[in-house]
């Protein structure tokens, strides 16, 4: 009998029609159950007469499943049996403890993002660079696009398109002039209600190589950096498209739903849109895989039912990690900086940061209880520009090096997160656990001192508790024991910026 | 006859009763008249039995005063001549474009200040090495206080009270306990109605070598930090000690009056006395030197019309510079930023910045149309230690060897200062002289990256107008010819912090 593991990908095919748009005009489901779920999914027309339907088993145990629909190849059942997951399976993330994230197993998710958009639609020899420079680094969650990007340093031809049609002719787009072609229609022929299967075959193939590599894949379904017309599509289209995808993706345990990259841009969409869509993903997906929606300018009201976390854009050109604490008692979900400003060095503002800024800004977001996001844009001026924060590949930076650190130090944070300490000077950050009682000092302290350069500071929590007291260097990424403390005392430091001190009870 | 320079200080002086307390109990006034002004002083009290009144004469030719009052000596006349002011001396400084200052002869000053809040009560030694400090500096105003001071690193007694009397036994204070004393006046014993005219001397011979130095003296009358009971000291006390003030320090040109340093944190007094001790210096100071008063947490009402300009310190930990926009709308009065924290590395969190982060605060500042303040905490432990924030002594820094260079960009400001200029991008700063019409382009701008590390920069103000570009390192302190253009052009930019351009038109 076949077999699967928990939260793994199941997935029954069946021969049926191929003549007229089998993707509008056939139909397939499928129902899986066994002794504690039953799921009805809807399937997928895989192109050659193929249709596909997909299933995450959320338990052990025996399963059934009858596949059905008009899609010409008839009724379908079987049964196969779910295992436990393999090591590294940790089964979906979830929200935990209002401000954070775990997977279903209940092991802590510490989010320490990446961004690069369209990597996956890059050469194989990209995207294997890509791959590799992920495995070196500590990220694990990647946001990136499912359909192609145009814009500065991204107006090459994509390697294929989601859709049956031709493109416009890109040899006129020149850095000057390319965003007159933004928003623009005129010379695609795409049929918008015939996809192109092996465009989303390839995607799932990187979902697949990212869940290898335990790394979220935070999909963005629609951007505004178009000129193929699929920022523009019908109401129609886009429930065509989103329910395609929730078919063809959903089944992935390591897949995130976000709606948008910078919904407020789109110029022939409204908040009835994006509320439309969230609700058809909270409808269709059987997972209730993470749903968010990324801003440019204003932010969309996080509260929103449907929004499973905050993903957000800085709002400020100086303030952004420092916000967390004000976003987290507004939206009362995790706070998650998908952007945040990229280390680099190009024209645009928003894309040359120091690594030590950037670095700066993930102590900050994390010692605040928040989950910063990473991006890089070193300049490459090519005929078909390599800049991380789009096509991936290697990472040139400095700050991506750091996050080990920091992701070690979060893992080591007793409870599902950190949140900000309510009891701190005004000039420090620090962080404790989330929702621990007061008892009456806590059982961990994480101060952050950012570009400050204390040469000592002093503590005092009560007169006899032992703690344990490590000084970080954050950006050199040393780790000080300097012994054990009690009542009150004096912790020596460099006076240099991007210090941490890490506190935590040895009783 | 007897010469004074235009704005110099031209003091007479009588003997008189010595009895009693001639401070209370004796008056004399003198008037002083020339063929454009007439203007009436209160003389005060020198000790000895020597009563003085002194004048600042605002135009040039003969004059002729009369001394008189119920101080012991009599009537005496005389006359006088006022010869044109020496090089260097352009006369006090003034609010002049609504957000800026010129000297009285109309020259623009461009106000570059740092902070040694008792410096004077410091050892001859001690103000002698100041004093060279600050000559080999670009700074044109210095704050500091005209009581001694009580406070971290700041336990010492000062060279000299201000009032006649024994200060507590100081042997008892450390860093641990000072705070318990502060705002305590037991064990003092100081009659605040008797002046101690040597200390009031010593204060106006450092403000005489400050003017030589073309330094303003930014006198702060009154501060929290305290132990003797000067700053709690009754209504009637403190007026008396405003109109000592004003009878001795005002004919100096150089004089600016602080009401207060952080005038929220006086436990004794409320809005009613800093209101009449402004009231107090607008009545009594016949020269309008200018006035303001700082906060530590809440801000002065700035728009108050006893007020000149703003005198700020930060509000936040992370922005501070960059709300001088903000400030100059809601005040609409020069926005002096006397307070950005400190370049060094003790452990508060005021005082720790690094030398990159006060100049970039400082270019910020400026090319907001704002005037920025230094001051500088290196960690000094010993017995007596030397900060410049409170001592000066040496500078240890390295942000005030930059300020030569923005002192330097500031005078080629066409106009009597910059402005933020309203059509700049999101992600820049740029300046424009204060006021001038649009024509169609500016004739001068300044643009600066702060933190961000631009590789280059597209420009385009109209198809013909020629500009002269000059890139300027203002950390390491270049500036690069970068030729004439016009049209649309492109400034490559080294993808570093801290970098400015300077565009003035060429035609």
């Amino acid at each position: 009998m076949d077999t699967v593991e928990r939260w793994g990908l199941f997935e029954v095919s069946a021969e049926g029609a191929s003549s007229g748009n089998p993707f509008v005009e056939r139909h397939i489901q499928a129902t899986f159950e066994g002794a504690h779920e039953r799921v009805t999914v809807e399937g997928f027309y895989d192109g050659d007469g193929v249709y596909r339907a997909r299933f995450m088993p959320s338990y052990e145990g025996e399963y059934r499943y009858v596949l059905d629909g008009d899609y010409g190849g008839g009724r379908r059942e079987g049964r196969f049996t779910v295992t436990p997951p393999r090591a590294g399976n940790h089964g979906p993330v979830r929200v935990a403890g209002t401000w954070h994230f775990a997977y279903a197993d209940g092991t802590p998710y510490h989010s320490i993002g990446t961004t690069c958009y369209v990597w996956e639609l890059q050469s194989d020899a990209r995207i294997a660079e890509t791959l590799q420079s992920l495995r070196e680094s500590a990220f694990n969650k990647l946001r990136f696009c499912v359909f192609p990007k145009h814009y500065d340093y991204n107006l090459s031809e994509p390697r294929s398109y989601p859709y049956e049609g031709t493109p416009m002719d890109s040899s006129v787009l020149t850095r000057e002039n390319f965003g007159e072609y933004t928003f623009k229609t005129e010379g695609n022929h795409f049929d918008y209600t015939r996809f192109n299967p092996a465009h989303f075959r390839h995607v799932e193939r990187c979902i697949g190589e990212l869940q290898k590599l335990g790394i979220e894949a935070d999909l963005i379904l629609l951007h505004p950096y178009d000129r193929w017309g699929f920022c523009s599509m019908t109401k129609e289209q886009d429930d065509l498209y989103f329910r395609y995808a929730v078919a063809r993706f959903a089944a992935y345990r390591n897949v995130w739903w976000s709606l948008a990259n910078e919904y407020d841009l789109f110029p022939t969409k409204d908040l009835t849109d994006w509320e439309r869509l969230g609700r058809l993903l909270v409808e269709r997906d059987p997972y209730g895989h993470l749903r968010s929606i990324h801003n440019c300018i204003a932010f969309y009201d996080h509260t929103r039912p449907w929004i499973t976390h905050c993903s957000i854009q800085r709002q400020d050109l100086y303030k952004t990690a420092e916000l967390v604490n004000e976003w987290r008692e507004r939206f009362r979900k995790p706070v998650v900086l998908d952007e945040i400003a990229y280390e680099g060095n190009i024209q645009h503002g928003w894309g040359n940061l120091s690594p030590q800024e950037m670095t700066r800004r993930f102590w900050e977001a994390a010692c605040r209880g928040g989950y910063p996001g990473h991006g890089e844009t070193y300049l490459d001026e090519g005929d078909n520009p390599a800049l991380w924060w789009s096509h991936g590949c290697k990472l040139r930076g400095e700050s991506w090096k750091r996050f080990r650190l920091l992701s070690d130090i979060l893992k080591q944070t007793p409870g599902p997160g950190l949140a900000p300490y309510d009891r701190c000077g005004w000039d420090e950050v620090c962080a404790v656990p989330e929702n621990e009682p007061f008892q009456p000092v806590k059982s961990y302290y994480l101060y952050y001192y950012s570009f400050m350069r204390p040469s000592f500071r002093e503590f005092y929590f009560d007169d006899t508790t032992p703690f344990e007291v490590r000084v970080i260097d954050t950006w050199e990424m040393t780790v000080e024991d300097r012994g054990v403390f009690s009542g009150r005392f004096r912790v020596e430091l460099p006076g240099k910026e991007y210090m941490a001190i890490q506190i935590r009870r040895a009783d």
